[in-house]
C-alpha cells in the first residue's frame, strides 16, 4: 500500500469546516479552503489534510505548483441513458421557430429503438466526458423507455456505470401505439406496479417529474410512496415551469433532494428550510431553454441546503459541464463561486445522501480536481475555459496530466 | 512534401460559399457546410475540398469517423499581455460590493512590475489554452503599461506570439506618478508622438478605447489617424458602454473594425451597413460584467459584417473560449450557431482583414478544428463542455488527440 502526498497546493477546498478551522481556515468559508496546504492519500481514500508545512512523510510526492484542489464534483442529476440528437431541435427554440418532430417522445422513441450497447456507449462517453471536467459522481435517472422493458434495461445499463441510479419511469406520460395520449391513471398504475418490479433491482432512487402536463401531486405521491415500499428513497423533478405543489410534496415526505426549484412561492422556501430536503439547481437548462434561472441567494439566505447539478439531457440541456453550471449560478443565481462549488460538491453528495464523496476529509474517497488555476473562483472568473488540470478517484489519476 | 488526407468528415464548415455550394451545399448557409465531406491538406495548405467519396488520393489518410471540421477560430480581440489576477474584484462585481483596489489601473501596475520573462510566460500560456480550444490565429494588443517603455516591451512580447498586434497606447490615461488623474490631452501627445514611435515597430494595428472616461472621439480620431501615418491600420474600441460617438467615427474613417457595439442608435447600425466596417461582438464581456448583451441580430438583419472574440483580459472577462463565446452568442445575442461561428471564423478574420485563415478552401491556410460532435451546433447545444477533439494549425496536428 503506497501513500501518496500531494503538495504545493495553492488552494485545497476541504469542506471539512471542523479540521480546516483548526488549520487556520476562514470559518465563513463555505468550502472550508487552506492555502499552501497538502494531503495524503492512503488506500484510495484521504489520509491527511493540512498545511504544506506540517505534512507527514508518504512513499510518493507530487508537487503541484500552487494549483487549487477540490473534491470532484457530484452531478447528483443526469439523464444519460439515451440515444438521438437534438441539435435541430435547440436551434429552432433559440430561433423561435416551431419544430413539431420535438419533445421528449423524440428521445423515447430512439432510445427504444437502440441496442443496449448503443445506450451504453453513449453513456459511458458521456461519463467520460464529465470525468474530464472533474465529475467523478454522477447520478443517472431511467425515463426514456417508458415501458416496463425499456426502463428496466436502461437501469442496467446505468448500473454499470454508477451505483447511483434513479427510476424515473414516472418522466411523462407515453402516447399509446395510436399515437394520441396515454391514459395518466394507467399509465401510473404500472409504473408503481410491474415497472417498479421491473427497475426497483437496478435502482437506488425513484422519482418524478411533478409539473403541469407530466404528473400531478397525487401521482407523484403514488410512485414516490410505491418506490419507497420496494425499497426506493425519493427525490422529484418539481417546479421548474410554474410553482407547483411539487416543492412542498418533497418536504413532506421528507425526500431528500428536490430538483430544479426555479419557481418558488414564500411557503415552498419556507417548506425547505424546516425540512432539510435540498433544493437541487440546474441552471443549465435555463440557460439552454432561455428561461429566467433560480434565485439560489433567496434559498441560501434562508438557510436552504443547496445543490448544483447538471441535468444533462439531449432535451433541455445538453452540457454536462460542472465549471459551466458554477459559472452561471455565479452569474445568474447569486451564489458566491465558493457558494457554487461547495455546492455542485457537497451539495451533490447531500442531495445523494453521501458523506463519503463531495469533501477532501480524512477517511473520504480521494476524488479530487486539480486545476490550472490559483483558485476555485476562477472557474467563474474564466468561464467556458477547460481548466481542469487533472482528476483523481478513488486515490488515482484518471484523467488529465 | 507530404500530402494529407482527412476524411469520414461529418459536416466540414467551409466559409467557401462558391466551391461548397457547387458540391451542393445549402446556399443559405453562412458556413457553406459540406456533409460526408473530405479535405486535402498539402504544404500547411487545404489542397481540396469536397465530398469525401470524390476526394483525390493522398500519401496518408486519417478517418474522422464522422466529426465535424471547421476553420480553426480566429480571435480578433485579446489582451493576453499583463499580469496579475482580478479573481477578488470578479468575485465583489459578481457580489454587489464595492471594491476599491480594482480596476485597469490593478493591471497596468502589476503588468509594469512584471519581467518581459514573467509577461511572455503568461501571455504563452494563454495561447497555448486558446489553441486547446480551437483557436489558431489571435490578435493581441498592448495597453497595460501606459508608459513608453512599457506598451514597447508589452507589443515586443505580443510580436513573438503573433503578427497581430495592436498598439493600444490610448487604453485610458494613466495617474501621475502622486497617484491623480493624468492630464488628457499631455498623454495623448504622448502616444501618438514618442510612444507610437516605440511601439509601431512592432505592431500591425492602431487602436484607442473611446468612451467616457476614457478618450472622446477627438482623441481618438487624433490617435488613429497618427498610427496611420506610421503605417499602423486602425481598429477601435467604442460603445460598450454608452452609444456615443466611436462606431460612427470607426466608419467615418473606414476602419476595418470597431469592438464591443453594445449600445448602438440606429445611425451607428446603419453606419455600420454601409461602411463595411466589422462590428466584433465581445459577449463573455457582457456576462462576466453582468451587463446587458449586444443584439447581434438587428445587426445581421441591417446587413452588418459582424464578427465575435473574446477580449480575454484580466479586468472586464477573463475568458478565452470562443466555444463560450460562440454559446452564449446564441442564447443572448439572437445569432444562429451557424452565424456564431461563421462570426468566430470568417468574421474574426475580416476583422483582421485576413482572407488565408478563417476558411477551408483551397489555397488557405489550413488551420481546422476537428469536434467531438457531429455539427458545429453542439458548440452551443452543449455549453460548457470541451468538445475540440483536435486542433491543426499550418496543416499539421498542434494539440489534442
Ligand atoms: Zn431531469
Ligand atoms: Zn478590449
Amino acid at each position: 500500500m503506497t501513500s501518496v502526498l500531494l503538495t504545493g497546493i495553492g488552494e485545497l477546498s476541504t469542506n471539512d469546516p471542523r479540521r480546516a478551522h483548526e488549520a487556520g481556515a476562514d470559518p465563513a468559508d463555505p468550502l472550508a479552503r487552506l492555502h499552501d496546504a497538502a494531503l495524503v492519500v492512503e488506500d484510495g481514500r484521504v489520509a491527511w489534510t493540512g498545511r504544506a508545512v506540517e505534512a507527514p512523510a508518504a512513499d510518493v510526492a507530487h508537487d503541484l505548483g500552487g494549483r487549487a484542489v477540490l473534491p470532484g464534483f457530484v452531478d447528483s442529476h443526469s439523464h444519460l441513458v439515451h440515444a438521438g440528437d437534438r441539435a435541430e431541435e435547440f436551434e429552432a427554440r433559440m430561433a423561435g421557430r416551431p419544430y413539431a418532430a420535438g419533445g421528449i417522445r423524440t428521445t423515447v422513441a430512439a432510445t427504444r429503438a437502440a441496442t443496449d450497447e448503443q445506450l451504453l456507449a453513449r453513456a459511458t462517453a458521456l461519463v467520460a466526458e464529465m470525468l474530464r471536467q472533474g465529475t467523478t459522481t454522477v447520478e443517472v435517472k431511467s425515463g426514456y423507455g417508458l415501458t416496463v422493458r425499456d426502463e428496466a434495461r436502461i437501469l442496467a445499463v446505468a448500473r454499470q456505470l454508477t451505483d447511483e441510479t434513479t427510476f424515473l419511469g414516472a418522466h411523462v406520460v407515453p402516447t399509446g401505439p395510436d399515437g394520441r395520449p396515454g391514459d395518466p391513471a394507467a399509465y401510473v398504475a404500472l409504473v408503481t406496479g410491474a415497472m417498479l418490479e421491473a427497475c426497483a433491482p437496478h435502482a437506488r432512487w425513484v422519482d418524478a417529474f411533478c409539473e403541469e402536463g407530466a404528473f400531478d401531486a397525487d401521482q407523484a405521491r403514488a410512485v414516490l410512496e410505491a418506490g419507497a415500499r420496494a425499497g426506493l428513497r425519493g427525490r422529484l423533478h418539481a417546479n421548474q415551469l410554474t410553482a407547483g405543489p411539487g416543492v412542498r410534496l418533497a418536504c413532506e415526505l421528507g425526500l431528500v433532494a428536490v430538483d430544479h426549484c426555479t419557481h418558488l412561492a414564500d411557503a415552498d422556501v419556507d417548506a425547505l428550510a424546516s425540512s432539510g430536503t435540498v433544493a437541487t439547481l440546474l441552471p443549465a437548462v435555463e440557460f439552454s431553454t432561455r428561461q429566467p434561472f433560480p434565485d439560489a441567494r433567496r434559498l441560501l439566505d434562508a438557510g436552504v441546503r443547496v445543490a448544483l447539478a447538471s441535468d444533462c439531457n439531449p432535451g433541455s440541456g445538453y452540457s454536462s459541464s460542472l465549471p459551466f453550471c458554477v459559472a452561471l449560478a455565479v452569474r445568474e443565481t447569486g451564489m458566491t463561486a465558493a457558494e457554487a462549488v461547495h455546492a455542485a460538491t457537497a451539495g451533490g453528495a447531500a442531495a445523494l445522501d453521501r458523506d463519503d464523496v463531495g469533501r477532501l476529509a480524512p477517511g473520504a474517497r480521494a476524488d479530487l480536481v486539480v486545476l490550472d488555476a490559483p483558485s476555485v473562483v476562477h472557474l467563474a472568473y474564466r468561464p467556458g475555459v477547460p481548466l481542469v488540470h487533472a482528476v483523481w478517484r478513488g486515490g488515482r489519476p484518471v484523467a488529465g496530466a
